[in-house]
């Protein structure tokens, strides 16, 4: 199809994480086919979500309100920090209604191949923030690859001289998966980080 | 994220086709940090594509005109009528370079699981063009599944009365595939429709 709006939709599409020529292309037809009320939604929420949400100044949290709403909720307790890559893992966090803490949102790992350095995250932020002794305990919950334990490390050489009690969320094998088919990396780790009963 | 507009942009993101509720946040974060003049191109795309995008009212092909760009193409030739299941199908023959004929487009397969008949289908119009008898072979790229199967076996059952040369695409071993991880349905199909050398 030969049209100036249709590939520019396209080429606006596979800018997005995940989004390929191929899913954009489906995608676009999709749109051209969809209904104008739907199209006008979607065109009109884009724009809004721009205008409405911006950083939250204290966790770094995305939110419609400045300090963020879990920043504000006086019910969650301020000593306990867990420190998160992004956004999306603040939410994954969130969903499990286990941790009643505050946040500190990195926005990122430390990465020389892609050339993130301690100076392009929340670091310094995060080192403010300890500063003012208000944190009992701060939690690392970073992924574990390669970028998350070059994070971790970075982080550990930082916080332990504030003697603030320091852990990470654990490693080992997913609830309801079958040894047969873990990877022996997460098994090694099951055994090196095995509990006491 | 508490937010009323990020919620909604998810929820819209949520309804395209292929994306669900994870991959609609992960694109709505995106979209949460990306630069301002991006995300007014993108909402403005949206909304142009509907303007400008239109059927072709000979062979039902999206186009920015009717009739389109591979129905207006004189150097085509009219006597020979490619029948796809959807645009993007006729885009990926395009690419090939190989068909010189024109299109007709069904938008979507017989398909009695998902309530789709042939009154659905753009087939009444297909017939109707064949009936001009400017038509010299019908060519069926349908996919080869069981809506394709079946909407084949309903089209050869119309057409084949009118004396006009039918044919299908090829189904078989795709080039660079091994035998070895080939499905049995294929090879099967393969072997039936061997060609003599």
């Amino acid at each position: 199809m030969k049209s100036n709006a249709f590939e520019r939709l396209v080429n606006n599409l596979s800018k997005l994480p995940g989004i390929g020529q191929k899913t954009a292309e489906r995608l676009g037809f999709h749109m051209v086919k969809a209904e104008l009320s739907y199209l006008e939604d979607l065109s009109r929420s884009i724009l809004e979500v721009h205008n409405e949400i911006r950083l939250c100044m204290n966790c770094f949290n995305l939110s419609s309100t400045d300090p963020c709403c879990v920043c504000l909720n006086t019910s969650r307790d301020q000593s306990f920090l867990c420190v998160v890559e992004n956004c999306q893992d603040l939410q994954s966090v969130e969903k499990t209604s286990t941790f009643h803490g505050c946040y500190h949102v990195l926005h990122g790992l430390i990465s020389p191949l892609h050339g993130i350095t301690p100076d392009d995250l929340k670091i310094k932020e995060l080192l403010h923030r300890l500063q003012k002794k208000t944190v009992d305990e701060v939690i690392l919950a970073l992924n574990p690859n390669v970028e998350g334990e070059a994070t971790s490390v970075y982080l550990t050489g930082l916080i332990k001289p504030l003697e603030i009690k320091l852990t990470r969320i654990a490693y080992g094998i997913p609830m309801g998966h079958s040894l047969e088919f873990t990877d022996q990396v997460t098994l090694r780790k099951a055994f090196e980080y095995r509990v006491l009963l």
